[in-house]
C-alpha cells in the first residue's frame, strides 16, 4: 500500500514530542538495497530550509540509504543553528543505522523561524530504528508520521509488469493539505521502487513525473520553503525497466499523491481541474492555466457556485501574447462542459451550469491558437480558508 | 474638490436606468477649453470592453472634448454589438455638445458579457448634458454616478504655485473598491486641470503618475479589462506648467485617489502597506513586493492580526533571482516597525507587534542588495471579501 510495498524497504513513524499535540511526527524510510539509487525534486524558493540545504548535497552522488522526515517544525529560517541540527539528525540516523550520514536525507515540515527541539528530535531516532518493518504497518505508521493538518495518511502503490515479463512495484506517501492549506503548505513525498535503475535514470523518471503532477497543482504560486520529493530505488525485483516504464509508474504515483493532496485541502468545497487546449504550446496552455488558478476572484465565485466566466476571461487576458499567442475574440469557456463563453462572448445560459451537485468542477479554455494541452489543479477560496489561514498560530 | 475645480469644466451625473438599484449611473464630464489636451492610460489586459477599444483611438491625437462613463454594465465580451452601443454613446454626446465623435472617450463598469441598456443609455445622455454644471455640485455628481460598489465617491484637488508665480489646478474623480472588491474591481479615473499643457506632455506626466500610484495598488496582480485612467487639460488659467511641476501635481492627485481606492476595500480590515528598501533596482524592489502582496498566506495572517514573517519571507524567496539580486541570509523584516526577523532569522518576539490597534498595517522588507527602495499597498484577505465575491451574481 506505500512505501513499504516494494522489496527492500522499511519503514517507521514513531513519537518523539516535537508537536503539542503529542501525535506522531518523526518517519523514517531505509532502503535496504541491494542498490541504493536515489535522486530528488527540491521547492525552487531562494528560502529554504536546513533540511533541503543538507539533502540537496547529500543526493549529489545518486545515492541514499534512508531519508528521514519530521512534522512539527520546518527548520526553515534558523540559522546555523538549524543547519546543525539538520545535520546532526542525519548523523545520528546514520549511527543507529551503521551507515554513511551523507546517504540519509532529511525533510521537516511544520513552522517557519522556530529551531526544533533538537534534543527530543534525536532521541527519537534510535526509537524509529527499533520500529522499522517492512510490512504495511510500518509504511503507514511513516506516512502518519509526516502529517500536519492533514486529514488522512495519503499513500500509492503500482505493480508493473514490463515487457519483457519482469514485475516491479513502485509505492510512495505524502504529506500536505493541498494548495489551499493552512501554513505553508509544505509538501514531502518519499517514493520507493525495487527496480534496478541508474542513477541518470532515476532522476530523469522523478523530474519528468513532478513536472506534470505535482507542478500542476497550484494555489498561489508559490513552492514552500521545504518541498521535497525523494525517489529510492533497491533494485530487489532484479528488473531494470526501461526509463520510459519507469516514468509512467512513477508518474502514475505522483499523480495520484497529488490528487489526494488536492483531495485534502483543508477549506475547499470544490476542487477544480483547469484545462487549456489548442494552445500553441504546452508552456502557454500552462501559463494560461496558471493564471486562472490564481485568481481570487474566479476561486470565490466557484465557492459561491457561480460560472462567472467574465472573471475567467479576464484572468486569460492578463497572459502577455509573447507568452501565450491567441487571439481574445476566439476564446471559448465551458464550466463543467456547458459552453457558457463562445468566441469570446456570452453563448449558453450560465443557469444550464450545475456546480452545487459535485466538489468536482472543471473548466475548459479553448484558445484555439495550436494543439498543446494542459490540465491544472486547484480549489476554490472559501470562508474556510480564510479561518484557517488566519487562525493558524504564528 | 473635484473634477470641476480647475477652470473651463462642466460635469454631471445622473440616473439613466441602467442599475437595478435606481442609483445615478451616467457620468459626463466636459472640457469648455480654450484647449483641449487629453491623454489616457488603459488597462494591460488582453481582454478588454467595447469603451477601451473606441476611446484608445479617440485619445490617439491628443485631444478630448469630453468623457462619458456609466455605471451598471461594463460592456465587455459584448462583440460586435457592444462597440456600436460604445461608438452610439459617443455620438450622442457629441450631437447633445455639438463636437465631434472622436472627441468623446468612453469609460464603463459593472458585468462583464451582458450588453447594456443602449436605449437607456442614450436616452440619459441628454438628461446628463442639461444637467452640466462648473460646480462643485456637478463633479460630485459625476463621482458619485460612476460608484459600483464603492461605499463613497472619491474625489481629490491640488492647486500648485509654479516657480514663475502662476497658479493652476487639478482636479480628479476615481471609482474602484480597491483591489479586495467585488467583481472585477474596474478602475475609472478622470483627472482634469486648467494648466495648458502640450499633449505629449500630458501623456508623460501621465504615465509617470499612474505607474507610481495605481500601478502600485496590487491585490490578485490583474488590471481589470475595462480600468481608464483619462487626463483633459483646459488651458484656462493660461499657467503652462513645467513638465516635472505638472507630473508632481497630477501624481499627487493620483496617489491621493489610489489610497481612498484602498481605504474603500470592500471586506478588508487593514490596509498594508509594503515597503522593499536597499533593492538593486526599482523594479526588483517591485517585484519583490508584488510577490508578497500576491500571498493569500500573509494577507489571511494580517486579518488574523498575526505578524507571520516566514510566510512573508516564503514569497520573497520565490522572485527569482535574475529578477531581483538578494541573499537570503541577509533578508530583514519589520512588521509595524517592529524588526521581527533579521538575517534570515527570528529576531523581536511576534508578540511585540501591535495589529488590532490600527487598519494601517506596514511590512518593511530589507534586501540589503542596494539602494532602491518602492511602497506597495494591498489589503488583507477576510471572510467578508469571500462573501462579497462569491455572493456576487453573474
Amino acid at each position: 500500500m506505500t512505501v513499504t510495498s516494494p522489496q527492500g524497504f522499511r519503514a517507521a513513524g514513531i513519537t518523539a514530542g516535537l508537536k503539542a499535540s503529542g501525535t506522531p511526527d518523526l518517519a523514517l524510510v531505509v532502503n535496504d538495497g541491494p542498490e541504493h539509487t536515489a535522486a530528488a525534486v527540491f521547492t525552487s524558493n531562494r528560502v529554504v530550509g536546513a533540511p533541503v540545504m543538507w539533502s540537496r548535497q547529500a543526493v549529489k552522488d545518486g545515492v541514499a540509504r534512508a531519508v528521514v522526515l519530521n512534522s512539527g517544525g520546518a527548520n526553515v529560517c534558523t540559522g546555523p543553528g538549524g543547519f546543525q541540527d539538520a545535520h546532526a539528525t542525519a548523523e545520528k540516523v546514520a549511527d543507529e543505522l551503521g551507515i554513511g550520514a551523507i546517504d540519509v536525507l532529511v525533510g521537516s515540515t511544520g513552522l517557519i523561524g522556530v529551531r526544533l527541539a533538537a534534543d527530543k528530535l534525536l532521541a527519537g531516532v534510535p526509537v524509529a530504528v527499533g520500529a522499522l518493518a517492512a510490512d504495511d504497518a510500518g509504511g503507514l505508521a511513516a506516512a502518519t508520521a509526516i502529517m500536519t493538518t492533514d486529514t488522512v495518511p495519503k499513500t500509492a502503490v503500482r505493480t508493473v509488469e514490463t515487457p519483457s515479463g519482469g514485475t516491479f512495484t513502485v509505492g510512495g506517501m505524502a504529506k500536505g493539505a493541498g494548495m489551499l492549506a493552512p501554513a505553508l503548505a509544505t509538501m514531502l513525498c518519499v517514493i520507493t521502487t525495487d527496480a534496478s535503475v541508474a542513477a541518470a535514470d532515476a532522476d530523469a523518471a522523478l523530474r519528468a513525473a513532478t513536472r506534470v503532477t505535482f507542478d500542476r497543482v497550484d494555489s498561489d504560486g508559490a513552492m514552500s520553503t521545504s518541498d521535497t520529493v525523494v525517489l529510492m530505488a533497491s533494485g530487489a525485483s532484479n528488473v531494470t525497466p526501461d526509463l520510459d516504464v519507469l516514468t509512467d509508474a512513477v508518474t502514475a504515483i505522483c499523480a495520484d499523491l497529488a490528487r489526494q493532496l488536492v483531495a485534502d485541502a483543508e477549506g475547499a468545497s470544490h476542487d477544480i481541474a483547469i484545462t487549456v487546449t489548442n494552445a500553441t504550446t504546452e508552456d502557454a496552455a500552462l501559463a494560461v492555466a496558471r493564471a486562472v488558478s490564481r485568481s481570487n476572484l474566479v476561486k470565490a465565485a466557484v465557492f459561491g457556485n457561480d460560472p462567472n466566466w467574465g472573471r475567467i476571461l479576464s484572468q486569460v487576458g492578463t497572459v502577455p501574447e509573447e507568452v501565450a499567442p491567441f487571439d481574445p475574440a476566439e476564446l471559448d469557456v465551458s464550466v463543467n462542459g456547458v459552453l457558457v463563453c463562445k468566441a469570446g462572448g456570452a453563448y449558453e445560459p450560465p443557469e444550464k451550469v450545475d456546480m452545487a451537485a459535485a466538489r468536482d468542477v472543471t473548466f475548459t479554455i479553448d484558445l484555439h491558437a495550436g494543439d498543446a494541452e494542459v490540465t491544472l489543479w486547484t480549489n476554490d477560496l472559501t470562508h474556510d480558508y480564510v479561518h484557517e489561514n488566519s487562525a493558524y498560530s504564528s
